[in-house]
């Protein structure tokens, strides 16, 4: 009964709000048409025209510039993984069903130069470096490049009220991929070089991307070895993400469509591309999943603003959405948070490698 | 279970948006600022200094100006009510319980000078008058006081983007009193003379008005009889209101307690007095009701200026927590509509009067 109400709430908010295309404008829209059109309905778009004007998107082609320029920073962040997937669910162990963890990437801090081969080298390397840091990386680790873009985006700084509350770079290859989550912030995306491709689902559509406790896990990579093995925190940490992989290969697909039915058999995800010299609004609360392609050099380079977001009313809705369950007779599966199941999974593995993360700490 | 998280949203929406008190502006907003603090959050408050250019504010003070400015008019709408009440829930008949309609007024079109003396002399003639009609009656048949305010509220069509759809001018006395309702409308509501005092509650609060549908009926005055009689409208046409008298008398005051336990335990009402030269911001979606204090004359005046709302995820999730149902097993009463318990008082009603309504109108 409340599944029908739940899945009324995601084809209503498309009639009446959406529509099925998220809009391109041509020109950078005015602050209060921003907020008017896009902001206060919390709804994507994509603008053209808007940072022309950026040195960046000359200088940034070229890697000696960047090299040159960043040659005196002390260094900068670099994630590892092994596949380019940070941020995502992985099996920890080939159990069946195998548990997942929540895993983040190994970061190190390396000299630009040294980085950004890594970034370019992953797949000669195995291991797949990005370049990134979501505290602000761009005004702390970046300051030789700040000259070449805005220190925000003054028609939206205008219409936000405020200032951005970070600036962030984002330097990837093909293979960075990052998986479904949403952030509590408004968030306005640049691309300089290459494209981006965003997969995109309102705030209302919270049931459909499975959202489940994992316990958090890092990437240790270590250069004896030339591996990365999984670590587990220690206490065991939950992290609450979204179990939905939107492209699985031709082999999982079926058991992912079983699995994860909302989302596969409910209303297509807005898919879009933003392309060097093109922003995206995007607003808070949305779902988003995102992939690159890169330019000649193979590389991705974006940077996004984070300006906060309103806690009002929408947030308030969404909250209590959240706090509904959608629950599956057909296969007794809930949509939400199932710690049990990866509770019994995680203890099991834990004993089978025989690691000393005390129980307690596993019941917080 | 689905009470519990129903009755969490009335609370957090004031926690993180409303809070307790509905804010104060001594000057008018920004455009910008309406749309970013008050529009988009959906959120009301109350303007001062924004209209004290009007020359309504010092002209309609008096009487002889009004007679003379609107001598030439040729008529204007006159709501006829026997106690002040129009739109609201009236019993039609003395049955215990008595069947409830939603009674609408008498509407007379009479000359300016006529209608007023109505509404001076309402208590004398024990019939209250109140000058009003919500379909834009400024801009038709107060034409001659077009001049004395403005068209529009500037900064806030600039916040909308658009010219209101509708001006309404209403003209009542200490007896007029709108029943509990929303309107799909963006409402700037200016007060000119005397003080209007609404209680607002917020579209999260749907449950809390326990809306139900209510077969329409109009008050039909005699000018012979000098009484009213309420006439069903045929064929039968449910009208969905609140159920909700904020002020009961004392002797009803436990039966209504009783009756409608999530309005008189919930969360306050939101109460403000608009004084004249102020403006109420009454958001789209939010119930209000209102009562007034005359001025010196026994008169209130107010224009309220309707702008469209945007549909967008805001109503969706209002329709979505409408359509979940509220139920309270200790006294297994639903909040919504109860559409048999009408249809057995107003069968039973329509049986005794021997009213020629075929029961086959009444199942629509």
């Amino acid at each position: 009964m409340l599944n029908k109400q739940i899945e009324k709430l995601w084809e209503e908010v498309r009639e009446v709000s959406l529509g099925r295309e998220i809009p391109q404008l041509k020109t950078p829209p005015t602050p209060l048409e921003l907020l008017r059109e896009y902001i206060s309905p919390n709804k994507p778009c994509i603008i053209s025209n808007s940072i022309n004007h950026w040195p960046a998107l000359s200088l940034w082609s070229s890697t000696p510039y960047l090299l040159t320029t960043l040659s005196s920073s002390p260094s900068v962040s670099l994630h590892l993984t092994p596949s380019g997937l940070a941020d995502s669910l992985t099996p920890l162990s080939l159990q069946t069903p195998p548990p997942l963890c929540f895993a983040s990437a190994h970061v190190d801090q390396l000299p630009f130069d040294k980085a950004l081969s890594e970034v370019q080298e992953s797949v000669k390397n195995k291991k797949v470096g990005y370049l990134q840091q979501q505290n602000d990386c761009f005004r702390s680790e970046y300051r030789g490049l700040e000259g070449d873009i805005e220190g925000d985006v003054p028609w939206a700084s205008e219409a936000f009220g405020c200032l951005p509350e970070a600036v962030n770079i984002w330097v990837g290859n093909e293979l960075s991929e990052t998986s479904f989550h949403k952030d509590h912030y408004e968030n306005m995306y640049a691309v300089v070089c290459g494209e981006k491709h965003f997969l995109l689902l309102p705030p209302t559509d919270v049931h459909r991307m499975y959202i489940r406790d994992y316990p958090a896990a890092q990437y240790r990579y270590s250069q004896d070895t030339g591996e990365f093995r999984l670590e587990l925190e220690d206490p065991v940490r939950y992290v609450p993400w979204c179990s939905v992989n939107p492209y699985p290969s031709e082999m999982e697909k079926e058991k992912a469509v079983a699995e994860f039915p909302l989302y596969f058999n409910g209303p297509k995800p807005f898919e879009v591309t933003v392309k060097a010299g093109q922003m995206l609004y995007l607003p808070s609360m949305w779902f988003h999943h995102v992939r690159q392609t890169p330019d000649s050099r193979g590389l991705t380079v974006a940077i996004n603003y984070w300006y906060d977001m309103k806690f009002d009313i929408k947030y308030a809705y969404f909250n209590f959405l959240q706090s509904l369950h959608w629950y599956s007779p057909k296969n007794s599966a809930f949509s939400h948070v199932r710690r049990e199941d990866v509770f019994q999974g995680l203890r099991k593995y834990l004993e089978e490698e025989d690691l000393d993360i005390s129980e307690s700490s596993l019941e917080h």
